[in-house]
């Protein structure tokens, strides 16, 4: 953990918080509320949780001053207790610099440029024409083919596949085995056989975007699949050719979004959700888990399908109904109840 | 990109289109039809694009001949529009051969025959007995364990594990992170304790197939888990034990298999699909995407399962009344109207 | 395989099974009860293949008392066929020990503790401060990141990746391109946009569990994320940070666990199901195929959601129907028949 003496002064000083309590409180780390130590901050951010709180023995907890009256030790007050937290977790990060230079072990083609501010780990392969910026790091077992392009400060996680033609900004952080810039799945029937259509675009992702483990992001047919900047992805997900995803939208695990589906910004994608292709999702659209969506969405609000969990002999009975559903309603109105069945 | 100068009527007569146009036109590669410049083409194949061509700007468009009126600069006539335009784009795909020989990083087991006439790249790792056929190439970092067959012309992307007893047929494409040959998932409940059931089997790759990055496929229990010829995965997808697939089927991204499972030929399975294990789909069998399927197919046909998309203040007052809906459907039947509530 | 020669009656003996048939018939293998020859033992354990017991041609059947009677070969007789089967599969399962020692192409940084009693792949990699104990095997292109420790016994397949602070007990088994201990999905929205929130758990997993292929099981925020002993995951699931999985539970392939669940004992979660974050979920709990879970379950059982599979044109009328179910109920309960509308 970090060097660096941090007293609950000096943290809600660094951070810029509203401290109510003894500022020379030292403090050696981060935990949760029911685990906290005496010396380590605990977080109050899900409502769920506030339970925990009468009986913390934090030395602070970072919470909305509205939560502030239930907490018996001293206070971090934050509008935005989450980010706070996040602000105060990355003082106590312990982080190895990577060391500058190419393990022995990589493989980089002669005609690769590898910024000598890059860190290329054990493992690695580089392929033709690709260019790495300063302070890249690459972890062990990074392959990056032909034609790539990796900016200032991006992280890969060790074992991360660029496989050719992936442009990535700035600050870009790619976790372990996320394959980018794989073939587009494009396939034509043509006289009884599959003929397949040649994947001749790119891939391009925005500064700061995060992309989560074993994700994979294929290079478009034609033009480029694209991230804007600050699209947090989370592990698993599958974005088909030619997806655009605008900028600050986030998306849970398992997430499936088929190919030339244009998602906006600021959108909230729950977890294995599925997008059919060729929609449009507009700005600040929020899915709900599992969902699928199968038509573009033109307004923005929270959207969701599928039905809820019950015990399955309950389910098995009203799962044998919705088999019938329209039929019902048909007999239903003919029996004379009902004027208006649409 | 091809160094091959080509025009309109050497790429009609190339693909066998009829050209509508001006054969002498100089064309340099393809694109999309609303960003298409003067000397590239572009394709009609999906109606939804429609609107884009009155406005198109492209040397010549590919599309059916009942589109044609709607062109408005030269057309390439094609009853299977998506076919002939794979076929034009192969023409401009920009592939560097790969080298024949082993990349001196390569690790082979001294008992495995790979062929002067392969490609192995960087970091690979071949396993004992291993036969490596002509005209095959491995990608940087693939691994291919103990006792499999890479037949002519196989493409692995980097990064491709095939981990034990599997084979593949010619012109098999892999991309990467794919896993094939990993132990299927046999569990036995034995005296409180999972058993771990042997998985003794292999898998069999017919030719042609294609298998996306990050899809799985495992070895069989017993007998060897099977995809036919001209079997087309997409990415994520899980493929259980003792599979089998029928030849020319496709699958789009994160579909799951669960094992034993036999699937006929020509089916379409939507992204995201699950299909129980023990079940048996016949030909020509269409699931759409995000279906569960729980039981055996034994009719051509397209089959579907969820409920629609909708604003989720409406969704989940629906969502509560389909938990008692077999209630509601008996509270009506005794209610006098319906004397027929199978 | 195995070189011993076996017969029935040491078979039935070395597994503890009572013989109905000639105990001096040789064996030499494993089969389907529909494929097996003369020398090869077959197994019926899902009712479901019982049609293939008349045409059998196996040395002998293990199955159930209560089927003993269809059987007209011999009989090895289980109240658990497949448990037994397992045993019986070990027998014959062809196992080429690892050597001991480190592959000349692996990169172990000088931090690390290694068993020489320890078989470490080729293009392995281990990190700093990392411990890995006697018996662990390392297929070729395992990735072991820094503070990790690997207990006795472990085996991991081709190509696994432990980024940092994973924690695995004794006999761990986890197949090729999971990913464990990679940061968790944990954003916080700060003034428009994304701010990481640091990951400094870890990933502790118990005594013999098995990770299936492409599984992912990201690291705690705070605490680890942690599976007890004995849980059993299948291919490309995805455990979100800070989940905890009891003893004995097993998944089926693609479920998605989002963050800080609790998962208890002894429960079978379906293929594709998905379970949202922070709900907990008792001993003994069952989830079918593709359900998915939002709230907590606190009654041991079998739970379910979705709507069956139906031809499309059946299912798009009925689907149709749920969009209006709610209006469809408060229009029959004001037409009068109906007293009791919750």
């Amino acid at each position: 953990m970090s060097q660096r003496q941090w007293t609950l002064g000096n943290i809600a000083q660094s951070v810029g918080l509203e401290l109510r309590g003894d500022p020379s409180r030292a403090v050696r780390g981060v935990a949760t509320l029911a685990a906290a130590e005496p010396d380590q901050i605990a977080f109050l951010a899900n409502p769920h949780y506030r339970r925990a709180l009468p009986g913390c023995r934090a030395a602070a907890v970072i919470l909305a001053p509205e939560h502030a009256p239930g907490c018996t030790v001293d206070a971090l007050l934050s509008d935005n207790p989450y980010a706070a937290f996040a602000r105060v977790a990355a003082l106590f990060e312990a982080r190895t610099p990577a060391p500058c230079g190419m393990h022995p072990s990589a493989v980089v083609d002669s005609s690769a440029t590898v910024s000598a501010r890059a860190s290329i780990g054990p493992l690695c392969c580089i392929g033709a024409r690709t260019r790495i910026a300063d302070g890249v790091v690459l972890g062990a077992g990074c392959i990056v083919g032909d034609d790539c392009h990796i900016g200032i400060g991006c992280v890969l996680a060790p074992r991360v596949t660029l496989v050719t033609r992936v442009r990535l900004g700035q600050r870009v952080h790619i976790h372990s085995g996320a394959v980018l810039g794989a073939d587009g799945f494009g396939i034509a029937m043509d006289d009884g056989r599959w003929r397949k259509v040649p994947q001749l675009g790119g891939v391009c992702i925005g500064d700061d975007c995060e992309i989560g483990a074993n994700t994979t992001i294929d290079r478009g047919a034609i033009e480029d699949t694209e991230l804007a900047e600050d699209v947090r992805l989370d592990n698993q997900i599958q974005i088909g050719h030619n997806v655009r995803v605008g900028a600050h939208t986030a998306m849970a695990g398992c997430v499936a979004v088929a190919g030339s589906t244009r998602i906006g910004r600021y959108c909230l994608i729950g977890g294995a959700a599925g997008l059919v292709g060729h929609i449009e999702i507009v700005d600040r659209v929020t899915i709900s888990a599992m969902s699928l969506v199968t038509h573009s969405i033109l307004e923005p609000g929270e959207y969701s399908s599928g039905t809820p969990l019950q015990a399955s002999r309950l389910w098995r009975r009203n799962a044998a109904r919705f088999k019938h559903l329209d039929a019902l309603v048909r007999r239903w109105a003919q029996s004379g109840d009902d004027p208006d069945t649409e």
